[in-house]
């Protein structure tokens, strides 16, 4: 929601002075709402208007707030309304703040939390960032597989509303080895003296807590799940990364994408200081300079030719731009097609050789194109010509550079984003460079 | 899936030959794991092995199939079956495959649904492409507010498993306008004499049926949904949104920024002919070449300067490359910016600001190292001035427009992300060639 759109409600809240109206007001609105408008004011005022709530919507709201938002408003609350906030928090909220914390604030708070939190704080954050059992949460309900379904109903009864996700109940056995699950609405509408174990569905699909976010992220897309159970290397359920988890990470890894093949990352929307902007892309930019380096290297080898028929500088253009954006095209497809596991890399050849096709193809199009508007433009054939055979090899040269260098850095277990404009545009710059002004000495004598 | 990966089922599924087995290894795997396997086969093949399965494992398997192979199934298997696949298939899949069909399917079959099926299939088709109503269900379950948990909990057991989604059920007055919604797990621990609208929670989020199915699913993101319900024009409501779809969306909205960032589009992915890809992205290729030529004109005015001094030939793709690649920077954080909601059209200015002094920052620093290394390449002081002086331009340019084009796209209502990096390199080379050739022949004599 943009300032415009909350201002009204912004206001509003402002204008409100008795507490009691306030806590009504904030009550009744949605809790992402809340935090919208909250974004908006200053750390000490956020804390005034959340301290109004009860503990629990109290952490429900903060929980919305940016990460970077909620360490800043952690450090002047004093160590007891933060354990009670922690407390109320979900538990893979409360586990990504702990980990941002200050190191003195985590060790004061942590004594005042109780014994379960505490042991799931230290669970959870032992996953390293970018796996499934980081974005996991320890908020599911579990039953053993030999007890009635009415036994299960008041178990899920005096658990909840402790636990937030309980539409699907995981059946372990002695050793927290899933064996199945039952959904809520199964489980109301069995017989209330059925076993668990006969009513439960009995194939799970599961994520492995070292598989990658990403991965877990698509199998929830892929089955259409509400949650996914989350193993460890002993085959013990340690969590489940639910539906609005793997919207999240699906959002975070496409902007990555994005970001990485412009050579940029994500931080920036984090950190929106000009100094840090500055900072994250400036090095690609000196690695883009080195490429262009190679790109001025090449075409200095050609200054003889240039300098008998200048056209060609002005031509120069021509070419470095369309096999750029050909290249470009092709990229942005492989990186993509490889994200959503459309081109696994054992089909990487024949991608490959696809590309090269299409951009032969396409080559010969534009390169038709090209060399009659230079011919037109500078009533020169023999210009038409070596701007036909030019762009032709470009363009399939960025058909082969596109496809190939993402696939490349996937093979080496790279990120295939990872600035791979900068590489692209380097690979067809110095290949239509090489082939324009090689093509141009051979034929001088003509033009 | 890759194929490597599916190789061993999709082998254990072709060795059996005996049906009943063949049905009972199909019902043990997951619906989306078994249409990876039928995937791989011939559309023949793929139909001997739905047939085997139950209408409903059948209707839902066919279900994660890709569109185009769902149409070409449906053209060889006869009225009758296609009319009890369209029955057992979800509603919002089955009234997108019903749209795809050709007119004579859709009139032989229609008169085989019933008639609920068949006013389904008339509803949601009313609404255009890419708006919420698009991707909207209609297996959600209303309740009156004036009947008791007890009733309510009796309406769901006749209504399941027909209804899909009964985790909320959203209760309605009698002209079907939103009053508020009931969680299933409300439901079931509320006492059974309690009257629905006591016990509903009245503040129900929801989306119009015309707005974006983007903005559909921003919402599900932010507030965590498992549905939203969706309301037409005279506030009744008319459907559902479910998590799951709101992921397809957002996979689907990312891979599109990408795509026409990259000036190509979706529509590579569904059909992977070589000729559709040429067709596909020369257009865009020739718009290119227009935009080039805008360069290459430049470039032409400077001819006298560049015979006089070549070195300026081999020293443009530095130029060309840098401010290309460091707008593509820009360009990327704002189009996703404003695919995230990041970046509201009224702080546009602002934003542009912003980069406009990354830019000059950034353009100083890689101006001095350009310079610098110009100067120690070519021992002349005053091109390393040039240099300088053109690569802090270039940048700075490169900021403005990289963050100018997409939001001037956004305030025109185009999609900001419109084969954008076709526009950015014309804008970035036309003004960068400027600076740098328009300097040097000023300081011509210099040289």
């Amino acid at each position: 929601m943009s300032t415009t759109e909350i201002a009204p409600e912004l206001r509003t809240l402002l204008l409100l002075k008795d507490d009691a109206t306030r806590r009504d007001y904030c009550a009744a609105l949605p809790d992402a709402t809340l935090a919208d408008l909250l974004r908006e004011l200053d750390v000490a005022d956020i804390w005034d208007v959340l301290s109004l709530l009860s503990s629990r919507q109290r952490a429900e709201v903060f929980g919305h707030l940016d990460l970077d938002h909620q360490v800043e408003i952690t450090e002047s609350i004093g160590d007891d309304a933060l354990a009670d906030l922690l407390t109320h928090m979900s538990a893979d909220e409360r586990v990504d703040l702990f980990k941002e914390l200050p190191e003195e604030l985590q060790e004061s708070v942590l004594p005042l939390l109780a014994k379960a939190e505490r042991e799931d704080i230290r669970k959870l954050s032992s996953y390293s960032e970018g796996t499934a059992g980081s974005v996991m949460t320890s908020a599911y309900v579990t039953l053993p597989y030999d007890i009635t379904v009415s036994q299960a109903l008041e178990k899920l009864r005096r658990q909840w509303p402790a636990k937030e996700t309980i539409y699907y109940a995981y059946v372990v056995d002695a050793k927290r080895r899933l064996m199945g699950f039952v959904s809520l609405r199964k489980l109301i509408f069995a017989k209330p003296e059925a076993l668990i174990g006969n009513i439960m569905q009995p194939d799970v699909i599961f994520a492995h807590a070292s598989d990658s976010q990403e991965e877990a992220a698509r199998i929830i897309a892929k089955h259409d799940l509400i949650a996914l159970p989350v193993v460890n290397g002993g085959d013990a359920m340690v969590g489940i990364i639910t539906h609005d988890d793997a919207l999240d990470v699906v959002t975070e890894e496409a902007t990555e994408d994005i970001l990485r093949m412009a050579a940029t990352d994500l931080d920036e929307y984090e950190n929106p200081s000009v100094v840090e902007s500055v900072r994250r892309r400036t090095p690609w930019l000196v690695i883009n300079l080195l490429t262009a380096m190679c790109s001025s290297f090449v075409v200095s080898r050609f200054q003889d030719t240039i300098a008998s028929f200048v056209v060609l500088a002005a031509l120069m253009p021509i070419i470095a731009g369309l096999g750029g954006n050909a290249g470009t095209q092709t990229l942005a497809l492989t990186v993509r097609g490889i994200a959503l596991g459309k081109i696994p890399l054992a089909r990487g050849w024949q991608v490959i050789l696809r590309e090269a096709g299409v951009g032969l193809l396409i080559g010969s199009l534009v390169g038709l194109l090209t060399g009659a508007a230079s011919y037109l433009w500078f009533h020169n054939p023999w210009l038409g010509v070596i701007m036909f055979l030019a762009m032709t090899a470009n363009i399939l040269i960025a058909g082969i550079c596109g496809s190939a260098i993402p696939l490349t850095l996937k093979a080496l277990r790279l990120d295939p984003a990872l600035g791979s404009s900068v590489f692209i545009t380097a690979a067809t710059d110095v290949s239509g460079f090489l082939t324009f002004l090689g093509l141009a000495t051979l034929l001088l004598a003509r033009l």
